[in-house]
């Protein structure tokens, strides 16, 4: 790796052009050593968003923020590792349910997973709505567990990729984010370093993700089957709709209990089919063909690694979650069938509800969010509650509201939406 | 002004839309004060690099610059101010003749001036090759010195337009230099916050110039004189020819000893010519349109203005100038007419040769630089010498002489390419 200008990196990418590989091993290892500074990575990243990358400049751009960090090394394991990752969405608590279930078979699930930030939540956040739960565990527990248990939730080590958590901080405030190259490489970055042997990516599309469109989605779960296939991982993707929330409730503790509800062989249908989908292609890169996820969340067997999974970080799984002090109702304005419940103006009221953080730093409610009593396809009368609000906080109540303005759109009962399922598309190599 | 998202400012940007005359507002005034960080900025600079910006958005830019500080105050002089700006060149010393040539008729020309930065020298770096002279006035030296003289040449304050001194350091380092909103506001919040009544702009096309295509240097010619009108400041512009270097001198004492060729009513002819035309441009916006500056050159009263300014700023404009230690020359490898000799190579080497600096806080040398012997259009025999190198630090030479590879190109006597004039295009409102 020879030495670069910083500036002349920026301007290659300004004017257009690609970055060679020893220019973009370059800017990335100095960036994490502090020799290239953070404005000139907002400068590159700002005409990386309007410019773009080619293939080849993501593969390396991705390959050198791997190396910029450790890698983690499953291979004494007996179970075969698979891993599943979601680009995020409202009311997405597939996770909770997905990881004991897939382990049911022998595979070992290693989820290393973040916390939430703006309307999404994060997965860590809605476990330790469970008493006693903790999320940071040492390598060797995390390694012990999967053998045993075979399913780990648990928080991301510093050293993954640590080129990715410094830019993704400077992309969240320079307005950078927007990305299909930096959001595929961030992605995949961390999910190689991690070393599993196989994955499933859930791309959400609709208005509660962060692609909005069926194509830019569609472009993005290419750009990161192909970054996994060629590091060594078994990666497929599923597209999936996030135009209304997913499930019943948006919320941590409120998306544990849905999720149990779930492992105990109930929960809602849409919650379900994706948990039931993204299992499948997971057990099938793990190589059991023949699992039947459907029996195992129908017999318990999912239930019993739940609750071993739980246990095994000193969570009670027994303990009742915690239930928010005050209480709203939005009730439907009218009779009519619900034909549209958008699921950004849902997470945003969750959010100002408490149940998600403006700032890394703020805590956030366990109790907090919002329960839905209609999804799309239903028929309400006037009067009906349309959505339920949870907060300690009850001066929120106002804020969450505006949030959900013209959110649920009603519409005579011959109108009522065919239902689609969820999962739009698949995306393999 | 109404508090802003930085954020959402530059998503605006990098979206593609105008900014709001309350987002430049805000963002300029936050950044000058810190609330805006130097990242965000980067980000949003290089957003405008790639998208641009309306007429109306860099107008706001500008003015939100101008009131980020203090503004000067000419009102009190009897005699009408007005100013020249050049955009840069290789061996640009045309301030040094024009200031007190313009002075000659009853006019004050108030020159804050800069150092050189990478291979286009600096004004004041050449002055101060001078013994005793300085660059550092107080505002009330510099309106007695305007008032008795007529001209001042000095640095500019750091009360004048912060932001853009901020903005301006930043650009340099994240690739953000060439935009023509961004260079055009630059130029233009100085000059206005600084006070003048006119300004002629020396707007320089080619190798040797920041834009080195006619229509870019024409646009950005086009965007200052509007600023300056509508800020009420008399602008016109000038488009002059920078392929070739300016005179016979690159580098400080030379190019000192070459204007006062100039002021002596000798020198190069095409110093001489770009000093008139400006002259005239610049005599005509004050109100002086019988003057005859080519009188005033050749009579010597231009020389009594600046020796009167030399000395006004304790400069010895008896004194001789710094000599170069070494000197080394470029021969000229075959018999033919100089068809080309590249402005921005000469500059390049002037600059290695110790005229220039790398950082800001470099030294320069005051009797570095190159002497050419030919310019284009002339007939040179083999073995004769094309340039003469200068400097105090020999081991240089090498470095120098590289940049020049190829910088002269030689062709038989019937290939004598046509002399054209150095005023390309005048632009006016």
């Amino acid at each position: 790796m020879t030495d670069h200008d910083a500036v002349d990196v920026i301007r290659t990418k300004r004017d257009g052009g690609a970055l060679s590989a020893d220019q973009i091993d370059w800017v990335i290892n100095a960036y994490t050593r502090g020799g290239v500074a953070e404005e000139q990575m907002a400068a590159l990243a700002m005409a990386i968003v309007l410019r773009g990358m080619t293939e080849a400049e993501v593969a390396r751009w991705t390959r050198a923020m791997i190396a910029s960090g450790e890698r983690m090394d499953f291979s004494s394991l007996t179970r075969p590792t698979v891993d599943k990752h979601s680009t995020g969405g409202v009311g997405d608590k597939i996770t909770l349910p997905l990881a004991p279930l897939v382990a049911v078979f022998d595979v070992a699930v290693p989820q290393l997973s973040g916390r939430g930030l703006g309307h999404t939540g994060g997965t860590l956040d809605k476990l330790e709505a469970i008493p006693g739960w903790r999320a940071a565990l040492s390598n060797d527990e995390m390694l012990a567990q999967l053998e045993g248990v075979g399913a780990v939730i648990c928080q991301a080590g510093s050293g993954l990729a640590p080129a990715d958590r410094k830019l993704y901080a400077l992309r969240d405030v320079t307005g950078t984010v927007e990305s299909i190259p930096l959001i595929a490489s961030s992605i995949m970055s961390k999910k190689i370093a991690e070393g599993t042997g196989a994955l499933v990516l859930d791309v959400k599309v609709g208005s509660g993700a962060f692609m909005d469109e069926l194509e830019q989605a569609r472009q993005l779960a290419r750009t990161m089957v192909t970054l996994g296939t060629e590091a060594g991982v078994r990666t497929t993707a599923l597209l999936t709709d996030m135009s209304t929330p997913l499930g019943l409730t948006a919320g941590n503790a409120l998306e544990v209990r849905e999720s149990v509800e779930v492992l105990a062989g109930g929960g809602p249908a849409d919650v379900v089919e994706l948990t039931l989908a993204l299992a499948r292609d997971m057990l099938d890169a793990a190589g059991r063909t023949d699992a039947d996820p459907a029996a195992a969340l129908a017999d318990g067997r999912a239930m019993d690694v739940w609750r071993a999974m739980i246990a095994a970080q000193d969570g009670d799984p027994d303990a009742p979650l915690p239930v928010a002090q005050h209480t709203e109702q939005l009730l439907a304005p009218a009779d009519g069938v619900v034909v549209q419940l958008d699921a950004r103006a849902v997470g945003v009221a969750a959010w100002r509800l408490g149940a998600g953080r403006a700032r890394k730093e703020d805590p956030v409610q366990a109790a907090a969010g919002v329960e839905l009593h209609a999804k799309p396809g239903a028929l309400v009368r006037a009067g009906e509650p349309l959505m339920t609000l949870h907060t300690d906080t009850p001066e929120r109540f106002a804020h969450a509201m505006a949030a959900l303005d013209g959110a649920v759109e009603l519409a005579p009962d011959e109108d009522r939406p065919a239902g689609g399922g969820i999962v739009l598309e698949r995306v393999g190599v």
